[in-house]
């Protein structure tokens, strides 16, 4: 009886142990309080209020876990956008690095003003400048390759203004956001005008993100075989630009459900709060406003980068939130004091 | 004691009910035996060993879960694609239902040959012909209207030899090895040459793939405003064809990650079973071969839909393995007797 008696106990005993195993990995996450770098002011409570309804099942607001979709706009809404994109800052780096490759750059434009350090000269080559810098740093070789060429760079690439490594310059706040939604069961994108596949080495690493849920512009590519082996080659053609109005056919091609919350900082990103939001059902939108000149930057209607001007005169009629990074976010980057 | 003993053992039993709860919702999946539909041949052992090793920590073949990426084609792979694509069905049926509202289609190719029944005719019409019919059908509604002409013609449309729905038209050995990938950690993906949005409203009920997780051919949409809702333009244009050299364009551009797993049945996935099966560490490519006239069709080099000539020559130095319908499936329609 004696012996019976322990073995029913060692039983017992492991599966008690496996429950506990069981129950130490899910507690911490229901304990801690979602959004801790957010202030406590109207823009958490909105934005806890409006998930909370969706996971209410029998509530008006539930939303089944599929259709809990999330896009994020990247340059600004995650990560810092100015002095310039992230990716232009890229670009240049990558003409100082070919630059002995290519001698003819000396003279010749956009390329000589980057070389001379002159951010003006290149401005005023406008778009064609600019087309022809992302073709010279962006195609020519195999997708595998150019993974490598950018997952190097963001290894050591750092902040013009604060020195700090460029994935060290996300929004801390941004990140708590998307482990908030991903927590009550949404599933998160970025919807980006960068390229894809200068997100895609790092957008898991920064974000929580995996690469087949980042959408983004495209340059062309195709398949060739070389030396028997086959690769994709990257072509100096632009194959799809995922910004303004391209953001919603972007959305519905690479996702193909709409989705029911949409943060993004500029009007490159009023299309597709405009589709979110018209939807019958729930549809949430938020603006990221830079207003924070001290600990990152101050800038809106006039900015060369991330103009926010149509969407914030919108904003209150159309019911988007506007985040001001000022007064709700109590830390904006993780390595402030 | 005796009250504090009886709350112990409250709890415990309370413990033990939650992990049994936990248990029995495991232990079914464990419990059964994969891919009963498939006889036990060579070619069930070689998915088997393959998907094994992916699993097995520590092992050479070892992947890690998120790069178990998994793609199928989707016409003569997953479903039946004789006497013609499901989707020229719904082409041939969308001009019937629209033909009244276009009377000069009866004086005009390729809707005139459709209207009288005659798929000779249409077929003397080539690429030029099938291109208006799909435009004729494909174009000028919303993203949404779409989506619902095409849930409602699947509801009701059958395959001209069967009588069956459509939908019943899955070859019940796929469906089993998706289930089996997924159990396994994969992550399953449609790659077809159809159109993205003629399989995104059905794939999550017949393959249990969720809209996001196919990848096919685009037609181009525009964003656009009517009666102040925005709203998705299909256009009269091809954006992506996702056949042949396309594929592992397609899949580079929507997943961003290089399948270790492919399943293809014609010349039309020979690209991407290429690309699958030349990278370094494993890769693991499979032909269904329609070899059983009796309970499907039986086809190859000859054959307008799914042509297979060149894949099957190289599969058996390419070590792609062929899977012949005939010997290596036990029941190839859910609706065998």
């Amino acid at each position: 009886m004696r012996t019976a008696y322990d073995r029913a106990e060692a039983t017992l005993a492991s599966l008690i142990a496996a429950l506990v195993m069981i129950l130490v990995g899910i507690l911490p996450a229901l304990a801690q309080e979602p959004l801790p770098s957010w202030n406590d002011t109207a823009a958490k409570s909105r934005i806890m209020d409006f998930v909370k309804a969706t996971v209410t099942e029998g509530g008006e607001g539930y939303v089944a876990p599929e259709d809990r979709i999330a896009v994020f706009d990247n340059d600004g809404t995650l990560w810092t956008e100015q002095p310039y994109y992230p990716q232009l800052g890229f670009m240049l780096d990558r003409v100082k690095t070919l630059a002995p490759q290519h001698p003819e750059w000396k003279t010749k434009e956009p390329f000589k003003s980057i070389l001379n350090g002159d951010l003006k000269g290149l401005a005023k080559g406008g778009e064609m400048g600019i087309m022809e810098l992302g073709t010279a740093t962006h195609a020519g070789m195999t997708t595998d390759q150019f993974s490598k060429i950018v997952t190097d760079w963001f290894a050591t690439a750092t902040h013009p203004k604060t020195g700090k490594l460029y994935t060290d310059m996300t929004y801390l706040p941004m990140r708590e956001l998307l482990e908030y939604l991903r927590a009550n069961g949404f599933k998160t994108y970025i919807v980006s005008g960068g390229g894809v596949e200068f997100m895609r080495p790092v957008s898991e690493r920064l974000y929580g993100i995996p690469p087949e849920q980042v959408v983004g512009s495209t340059i062309a590519t195709e398949y060739a075989i070389v030396g028997d082996v086959p690769v994709l080659k990257r072509l100096p053609k632009i194959d799809f630009v995922d910004d303004g109005r391209g953001k919603p056919v972007g959305i519905n091609k690479f996702i193909g459900r709409k989705p029911i919350f949409v943060a993004g900082n500029s009007d490159g990103d009023y299309e597709m709060m405009r589709w979110v939001t018209a939807a019958k059902g729930p549809g949430f939108a938020m603006l990221v406003h830079h207003t924070d000149a001290d600990r990152e930057y101050a800038y809106d209607r006039q900015s060369a980068f991330g103009k926010l001007d149509k969407a914030l005169n919108e904003a209150e009629r159309r019911n988007w939130l506007v985040v001001d990074m000022k007064t709700d976010w109590k830390k904006i980057f993780a390595f402030e004091q």
